[in-house]
């Protein structure tokens, strides 16, 4: 059955877990169902003055004022922010932090220490994980696989950014004043908490596709999107190939952090391999700030799609406007020394179905 | 039923899985007993020049005559490195690299960047981790818990470091040439891979302790051992308690890089919560170089409990002399930033238990 045969329409019966399970070989690839989906309990989402201030401004959970939230280091205030993430979401799942059985976490900096030092805070068992901006759905894929095997019953997923620490980190201190070419993103300086839980009502994560790493070449640390959409079209494909879907299938698909010229290109790579995306799909870096606030192709960052998916996302399968979602947060895996080394930028996408 | 009380000899019916999963309450904190428990079907260790001629030399499947790989940065060289084991575990497992379903990764260097570039050579489904030099366990632990639950069939765990790669990272270009305290560790030159499947007659990982960040106030990057003692003991207590296991019931403990002072401190930290580890306990990082070699408190960095569990212990566990082993790799989480910026050292330990 060949890709193109199910883009013409055959897929469309894809309607019950059961169903999905039918048409997945024997040996699944990249694609899980998990037995017993974990629902998703509680969410919150911080953001930066900035992204306060764009299109999505009034669905965000809080808005800062302050992007250095009175702490002295920028460093400080992504760990604080993180912390009232993941205490805001905590709460809103009805839980104390006793609670909580476990965090999967990562984030932007040198060996993930913003979510280390979070960690650091609640005595509960902690997993690191580093996916760049992919982080949220590698997250959520590993506490659906514990849930569903029946470790664990709530997880707490979580990762932050910051646009003050994500540029010093991986590119010039905001000091130099650097100019940015007009196919450069904007890191978005926010956090995001998601709790799957074994129990409850909420929408459940029926499905986990884990990306390869892919490398299409490019080089240039300030063309994210152009380097992540082919990962993005990698796990695309996989899901849709490996279930039988076709975006038909679903209310809504989103990328993480491509921006404008990077979800142009997917569409174009997903058109290649004969899946039409249409009007279902949208990239929350291209929907974070508007043309005004001057961020060029649009945000990126850990949190761009972890803060959109907790707040518009979700408010949006809360209120009956999508049932199925699919989720592919991308992430580009170099570091500065590999790309003055000469080394080109290896990029992966890891998705989510969730399900109302 | 105090720690005390268990310490004193009440563990020793400690023998089947069965028995384990009794004592463990319904809601188990930090241990995981895998339903499934996977088999050890192939692994390689490859060690720099240093560690080949230390204690354990003999054991290691690759002993590299020069640390730079005939490549032309120390990045490369670890990628070379972890490469090699990679694909020497594969093979060892009767495995081509088309079997494989998943790698697990991680590594020292900045947004782990060595399994990045790693993973791009294999077109299968990648997650990064981040766990410092607990990596290894944390990946063992996460690879289990998927093939517990029926997701992917074969799965390698690997992790790498080297010593001129993370001396640039963590402390100094070796250009300064900076004299070290006495109390400082070796980070090791090696890399390492475990293969993990679902079928097969290896010997199994029964269990799995996720590890919490402990933080004991430590602020010199050069005294990993003493930051990272009070994890390893939080996890060690954590695994007894909620399996009603004593030290006796273990043929080996093994832990990751404490070097000699940490597993000195360890030593008594664990006396005090009324366990004694005597002779069944050894450090790998204590146990990698000899004292001609002039590392001080012994060997560091993630490839050094994952190269020594990969070569002597496994090999030992194949030949009979141990048949249930407890490794607590660890690991401290903080990056040189965070140092400066006048933080103390959050430590985590995860472990597994394996079994003949």
């Amino acid at each position: 059955m060949s890709i193109k045969t199910l883009h013409r329409g055959e897929g469309c019966a894809f309607l019950t877990n059961a169903h999905i399970t039918e048409k997945i070989p024997a040996k699944p690839a990249q694609t899980i169902v998990f037995k017993n989906p974990p629902h998703i309990s509680g969410r919150m989402s911080v953001v930066g003055a900035k992204e306060g201030k764009g299109p999505l401004g009034r669905y965000f959970h809080r808005v800062l004022s302050d992007d250095k939230m009175g702490e002295k280091t920028f460093e400080n205030a992504e760990i604080k922010m993180l912390t009232t993430a993941i205490d805001g979401a905590v709460a809103s799942a009805g839980l104390k932090a006793k609670d909580v059985d476990l965090i999967i976490s990562g984030d932007l900096l040198n060996q993930v220490t913003t979510s280390n030092y979070v960690a650091r805070q609640y005595h509960v068992p902690y997993l690191g994980v580093y996916s760049a901006c992919s982080t949220m759905t590698e997250a959520l894929n590993l506490a659906s696989t514990f849930i569903s095997a029946g470790h664990f019953n709530n997880i707490l997923c979580s990762t932050a950014s910051h646009f003050a620490t994500a540029e010093r980190t991986y590119r010039y201190p905001l000091e130099y004043g650097c100019q940015r070419p007009p196919y450069a993103q904007w890191t978005v300086t926010g956090a995001a908490c998601t709790v799957l839980s074994a129990e409850g009502s909420g929408p459940r994560i029926t499905m986990g596709t884990v990306g390869r790493v892919v490398d299409f070449g490019t080089t240039d640390l300030n063309n994210m999107g152009a380097a992540m959409a082919p990962a993005a079209m990698d796990s695309m494909v996989a899901l849709f190939r490996e279930t039988g879907a076709v975006p038909e299938d679903f209310d809504l698909i989103i990328t993480g952090d491509l921006g404008k010229l990077g979800s142009d290109i997917l569409r174009d790579l997903m058109m290649e391999q004969g899946y039409y995306l249409g009007q279902r799909y949208i990239d929350c870096g291209n929907m974070m700030y508007d043309v005004t606030q001057k961020c060029y192709q649009g945000g990126s960052g850990a949190a761009c799609s972890a803060t959109v998916f907790n707040s518009f996302v979700l408010d949006k399968m809360l209120d009956g406007t999508y049932n199925r979602v699919a989720y592919f947060a991308t992430g580009a895996l170099m570091n500065t020394q590999s790309c003055y080394q000469g080394e080109t930028i290896p990029c992966i996408s890891h998705a989510v179905v969730i399900e109302r």
